[in-house]
């Protein structure tokens, strides 16, 4: 069979399938819920394999991945907050729909909108977003989580629904004993949050979060009631360098292809995969096959990567092809408008991405 | 009128249409071809305005964009090497189709491949892709260029159609006379492997190469006969820090607009837009309306990101809009599917960006 165009995306479904039910078990045998987070993936097929392998259902990171994958799993989390009225009528328009979904907030002032925004009768789960130290989102301390869960459940509109405690840059810690330290301390505040919120009445019936890097180190801390792990369908470098505890449990299931665009000099060859095909934010991807694995790649624009190969190796030909390692999975994948799936090192067919992007054209 | 859900790229179609107009004042000036590269902005709609402004076509960085945007311009410039039998079966059909269509290439070895996709009949021009030094694409040497061009015509299924010679990283030296120098060092290169062409009796109908940044240095060079300029249309951070000589010529066109998500902390806000929305390729961008324009933006992972702002300043609210001028344009309108248009501040719609990304589905 013929192999798709370069660059690409390769999705190894036998090794996805495989991460998938690994994470399955992992929470089914600590009592955890598992919410993967579709911003990794975006995509409706693997949100429906996730909800077969036992998803109580996927977070989404975006209006339009949540719109794009609705249906493909028993329920949606938008984990990123909501505040204005575009947003509001398009969660209410999901509501409508018959769309199981929550939504996060860490401001009072949007609750009374995202309220009034809802179809009568519509139930939407508000959960409190509490920032674990980030700086990012969440509300800054156990007494805010209080004051607007208070504001949640005074609204007889919105279900209160418990909060969301997500530790980003954490999950990236390559050791696994500095990890468990940071997820320890950061955990403290979460504690005086839950028990600020039990004292007040407002005992959070969820307690999402964790990630692929955590996602050992939640469980044992017992905090946590949900799970958000994303990338663990997918590995990447990034997470590939972490030490996750126990024999490597998750596999590289997503590759970019390339090809040798250029071989005019000795020492280095030019790739067909840049910036535009390869996320930058987590470094330089590796080689996996069809180059010498100690080769090293450079960013070289849009369009072009460089491949410097090791002294006294083969390079590869012009039309050669190589495949790579992303640093980071999520973004990347939001370059590729879609996957190329293989079992067996054959291809057998696409999936979309559905989620990617901002969306399609909505007139304003 | 309704302004667009953020995270969004706003295009201000007004200054838009004055840099459309500079620039094709400027190559008219000097005699020059324009062939502004559509790798910027990826848009039937844009490359229509440079051709109506006078473009002798436009140029591709990829396939997709060629297919895309075939029919908006007189002729298509393909300005990466072309190496694979599935890039010669699509150049085939494109050329099938009647459009106008050059490609460059820098090794021998493709040529008879491509030649014998063609179609019966089927006109294609090809240059000879040199490399300036930038260890990118491109044949090393005159020699190779001499070589290179001698079997491209010595095959009668193709037309020799010159050579294209991209400085690509010094379209960004700050500095007009370091700009100046760097690019006097590499026309050494360009001047020799013309002479040599020449001397072989393959002068070269057209040199192309050139940018926004290099633009007035190489009409006093005299060297190229066409200019492949692309981000003048819309202008970014990055060209913005350069000096292009004179009174800035370009204005900022391109805006991307965001949203304060989060404000739970004096000192900084968050927005909804990280690396999903803005290209990290050329650093961080920087805020043009609704937040102080001395704070600072920083990365804060896919979905978000963290203005820091100026002590004693006031923060903007959540829900408040800020307007962020990109640090690197292409890249950026490659994460979003579309531009929405504005007029004196007004919605005026919106246009697709076409040859973004890899391509709709197609079946391996």
């Amino acid at each position: 069979m013929t192999l798709p165009t370069t660059p690409c995306l390769m999705l190894d479904l036998d090794a996805l399938e495989r991460n998938i039910a690994r994470m399955a078990d992992h929470a089914r045998a600590h009592g955890l819920a598992l919410r993967p987070h579709a911003k990794t993936h975006k995509s409706r097929a693997i949100a429906e394999l996730q909800s077969k392998a036992g998803a109580s259902g996927i977070c989404c990171a975006t209006l339009h991945e949540a719109e794009q994958l609705a249906g493909a799993a028993r329920s949606i989390l938008l984990t990123s907050p909501v505040v204005t009225a575009d947003a509001f009528a398009r969660i209410a328009s999901l509501v409508s729909g018959g769309i199981d979904l929550a939504v996060v907030v860490d401001h009072a002032s949007v609750v009374p909108a995202l309220a009034a925004a809802l179809p009568a009768g519509g139930r939407l789960r508000v959960l409190v977003d509490v920032d674990p130290g980030s700086g990012r989102t969440g509300v800054a301390s156990p007494t805010d989580a209080v004051a607007l869960a208070g504001a949640i459940s005074a609204d007889a509109r919105l279900a209160y629904g418990g909060l969301q405690f997500y530790c980003g840059s954490e999950q990236h810690i390559a050791s696994l004993a500095e990890r468990r330290a940071a997820i320890a301390a950061r955990n403290v505040k979460l504690a005086e949050t839950i028990a600020a919120l039990e004292a007040a009445g407002f005992a959070p019936p969820v307690v999402t979060g964790g990630g692929t890097g955590t996602h050992g180190i939640d469980a044992e801390a017992g905090l946590l009631t949900e799970l958000q792990c994303g990338s663990y369908i997918f590995m990447d470098q990034d997470y590939g360098a972490c030490d996750l505890g126990g024999a490597a449990p998750f596999e590289q299931a997503l590759t970019l292809h390339a090809t040798v665009v250029s071989a005019s000099y000795p020492g280095f060859v030019t790739l067909d995969a840049g910036t535009k095909a390869i996320a930058t934010d987590a470094g330089e991807p590796r080689v996996l096959a069809g180059a010498p694995i100690d080769s090293r790649y450079r960013f070289k624009g849009d369009e072009f990567g460089r491949l410097d190969l090791p002294a006294g190796t083969i390079a590869p030909e012009v039309g050669a092809r190589v495949v790579l390692m992303p640093s980071h999975c999520d973004p990347t994948v939001n370059l590729h408008g879609l996957y190329h799936l293989q079992r067996g090192g054959e291809p057998v067919g696409v999936w979309p991405a559905e989620g990617r992007g901002y969306g399609a054209i909505r007139e304003p």
